[in-house]
């Protein structure tokens, strides 16, 4: 018998109407060149090019517009190191709420400045040193905010699925049955909400966690049973999937329903930045090609087989960008 | 009475079916964000998602497609900097025939590696000093191949016309009711055959011609009611719509339908680029967003208006597409 989740397939269809005309249905790409090249139907659901520029302001949206008027009033508090902090700076700005976002010293630059734009206030943390969530928590018993974690709330999880469901819905419409989703995993959010979605709606398709291969805390927890973090003082160049151990609301759901988890190195990573460019003319930022490295690189097999993978954000400074092209 | 034009609503859509499943439907973009910042409702028709990384496929396939199997035989032959020439040379690789292709000898390195790629043979030419049309000519004579001209033939404004009545769907179908469409213009091809779809199907549709601001002969001729070419020996980052003169198929066309012709300076060409790449996070070649700069730099009204504009290629180096960012 399974586990029951926080959040199921219906809580998710819920949010769909709610979310609609606030965030974008992104496309589905699908590029017959590139089919050829790897001998099977590689499907990218661009969250890139979602609002604020990452898949974030779907479940970030939800949780707000969940609060109540008090609620709002007080505002909101969260860590990030970025593209959450847009999604919930901006949700807080379109709600008639305030944000506060507790991000690492190392963040991007383009990340804080365009948080900032957004009218949120920040204070940063030394990765290294201090722990988020005791920043997150000592404002909020200051403050009397609410805190809108990246991952570990169920309503998140619900506004985040809504990206699945809109890839099952759209790769229906061309005809294309998804053998695998590749997810990018950091604290395992859209990973644990696209696994609920497909378990309810399309059980055939294995779902995996993708992870930087230095920050593959999910993969080896799946493979432990049990949650294991990643040694401290370690980086790379995915920033927004840098966590330090599965939590608890995320996980129970992903060793109940994920196929497993794979890792792509850094040097993949700007591969699959630059396969991205080439191929599909996108920009996207390190973390949110993990899944499509781990496909180019042979880690699933494609071969006459259909795999999504979710390109999760694309907020990257241009010459960091630029820098990471040219590498 | 409005003059005869060599094509009509009705050959474009006869194009659609046939490219259907070859071509892809690309992305109309808007942002509710920079909507706000613009104070009105920008649209962009994303080209640079098109297989083969620009709308010129469109066209090129459409007119290979209706060659007789003794032309295809033979095969094509045409002159580009870039984007016509990967649509010609995929269509023929498609359809079972060949390409020659006349290309600038200044031509971007990842376009001339990208149609050789394609199985195309290239045939070089020195911009200043000799003409294209004479070595596709001379290439013609010769060999008995059959010329895909990048816009002067009706079944290259067919299929290329396909892109603007997608943009008139998608627009529909985000109740856009569109006031103005800017379009990139080069030979004409994309501009004459969108301003033939708009007085068809949408007659309220201002349509403008855009150029970089040295390359303005469309915009001059069209003030003069006749054609006039650009000096020989000037320059822009907009390769992709160098053109010498307008040519007799498409100003005709022009003359008749468009608002106006429009100019953007490379400097605002740089600025749009970025702007494209952190706003929608969409790789964007210099020509393409001649429109894009147009709107930003106020050269027309879009306040409390809809105006759209095709993003009509993103066939660029990385390492090019990183120095412009930089500059």
């Amino acid at each position: 018998m399974p586990h029951a989740h926080p959040v199921s397939l219906k809580d998710i269809r819920k949010a769909v109407p709610e979310l609609k005309g606030v965030v974008a249905r992104t496309p589905l790409f699908e590029n017959a060149d590139v089919n050829a090249l790897l001998g099977g139907r590689l499907l990218l659901k661009a969250e890139s090019l979602q609002r604020t520029g990452a898949f974030k302001i779907r479940g970030a949206y939800w949780r707000v517009l969940n609060m109540s008027p008090e609620e709002r009033a007080r505002g909101a508090v969260t860590y990030s190191s970025g593209n959450h902090a847009l999604g919930v700076a901006r949700a807080a700005q379109l709600l008639g709420s305030s944000a506060v976002i507790v991000m690492p010293d190392d963040a991007p630059a383009a990340k804080v400045e365009a948080v900032r734009a957004l009218g949120a206030e920040i204070v940063t943390y030394d990765r290294d040193t201090e722990n988020s969530a005791d920043v997150v928590w000592r404002i909020e018993t200051d403050t009397g905010r609410i805190e809108v974690p990246p991952s570990a709330h169920p309503l998140v999880l619900a506004g985040a699925g809504t990206a699945a469901l809109e890839m099952l819905e759209q790769a229906a419409a061309m005809d294309a049955m998804l053998d695998a989703v590749l997810v990018p995993c950091g604290g395992g959010g859209l990973t644990a909400s696209t696994a609920i979605v497909m378990a309810e709606a399309s059980p055939a398709t294995a779902v995996f966690a993708v992870e930087p291969e230095l920050f593959d805390d999910t993969r080896r927890s799946l493979e432990a049973g049990a949650r294991i973090g990643n040694p401290k003082g370690l980086r790379t160049i995915c920033d927004a999937i840098m966590t330090p151990i599965p939590n608890d609301v995320t996980f129970p759901i992903n060793l109940d329903l994920l196929a497993g988890g794979l890792v792509a190195s850094d040097d993949e990573v700007r591969e699959a930045m630059r396969f991205a460019f080439e191929h599909f003319k996108i920009v996207t930022e390190p973390g949110a090609v993990v899944g499509l490295a781990a496909i180019l690189n042979g880690r699933i097999d494609i071969r006459d087989r259909t795999v999504a993978t979710v390109i999760t954000g694309g907020n990257i400074d241009a010459r960091r960008f630029a820098a990471l092209l040219e590498e």
